[in-house]
């Protein structure tokens, strides 16, 4: 297939309230679809043990963060119990000039920034079974106090409310069913006929 | 789920010209997925060696079938080849008031036919690699006379134009890749929140 009628990467966006089984669900995605690329996000959070710079997240420090701002360099930002996480706009633009499609791990007021710029993303939001199941699902983490997760809770339940604007949602109530279900999406996307205008023009 | 909030069943049609493999996918598809149906249609031609009545077709006499046109049974009927081949109303509102899903394998023609009636349907085209591809496949089959293989090879040409207006389209260059693709897109699209409305009202 030529470069001229090569048809544009895909950005997929996954939202999902904290304890709903996302990154899991990100991370078998990604096992799967082999021209699907993980979007690492810049923080000004430091590091949690285990994580990797420039695979979870671009580490940069407050200031550095407050600058890329104030030059327009991310298409979202948001500031997180303290703490600043972005999506730079180059690093998008940067795996779809490659040809490939994109995977955002994003919260929803971040999806919604990505909606306006790139009209043509496609967003999943991935549900727990119920609201009971989510609050035992976020005590069972342990790592975090009663209060942090009351807070993270209720944010939750502000959140899952925003799944009405996505375009598919996902019941994480058994994780291998939610996992196919995720993968079916984004090789449906990539079957729209909207999306394959020019591998069909070759064709005739 | 109470019956108050289900949610509709899905109309997945499947369009392909002759020698695209589409028999084969449907098969496939119908295995995988539990609550999707096969919509048997009816026709006035005979039986072919190994075809069941109510399993493949449902076969009625020319003189019943225009019996039925004129009475509005059918959603869709068209002439091919001197038989007449049509889509039953009452038979896809049966399957849908089961909570079930419908799966139609119907040329473009019949495919339009649905849209108008049936706008929530899902439209999937599935093509061959290539047109000399299609060419080859068609004489393969071995069981028709150069002049059905023509004529079949100028329909098909005719009827792939139509996949401009589907939803998805399926090249069929590997089959497993093209079963997997098109199982993908009936699973996306039971994860559509516009479907899910019921679901998601439940879950709030």
């Amino acid at each position: 297939m030529s470069n001229a009628v090569k048809d544009q990467g895909l950005i997929f966006v996954v939202s999902a309230p904290s304890g709903t089984g996302k990154s899991t669900i990100c991370r078998r995605l990604l096992a799967a679809c082999p021209d699907l690329e993980f979007s690492v996000s810049h923080t000004s959070r430091p590091p949690r043990p285990g994580e990797a710079d420039g695979r979870d997240y671009c580490f940069i420090s407050r200031a550095d963060f407050e600058e890329r701002i104030a030059l327009g360099e991310f298409v979202e930002w948001v500031e997180n119990y303290g703490n600043l996480y972005g999506t730079s706009v180059k690093a998008i633009d940067a795996v779809l000039a490659r040809g490939k499609d994109l995977l955002l791990d994003i919260e929803p007021r971040g999806a919604r920034a990505i909606k306006e710029r790139y009209p043509d993303a496609v967003f999943v939001f991935i549900l727990p079974p119920s609201r009971d199941e989510l609050l035992k699902r976020l005590e069972k983490r342990g790592h975090e106090s009663a209060k942090v997760i009351q807070e993270r809770f209720a944010q939750a339940e502000r959140e899952l409310r925003e799944v009405l604007w996505y375009d598919y949602a996902v019941f994480n109530e058994d994780l291998e069913a939610a996992v196919l279900q995720t993968i079916a999406v984004y090789r449906a996307e990539k079957c729209k006929v909207s999306r394959l205008r020019g591998a069909i023009d070759l064709f005739f």
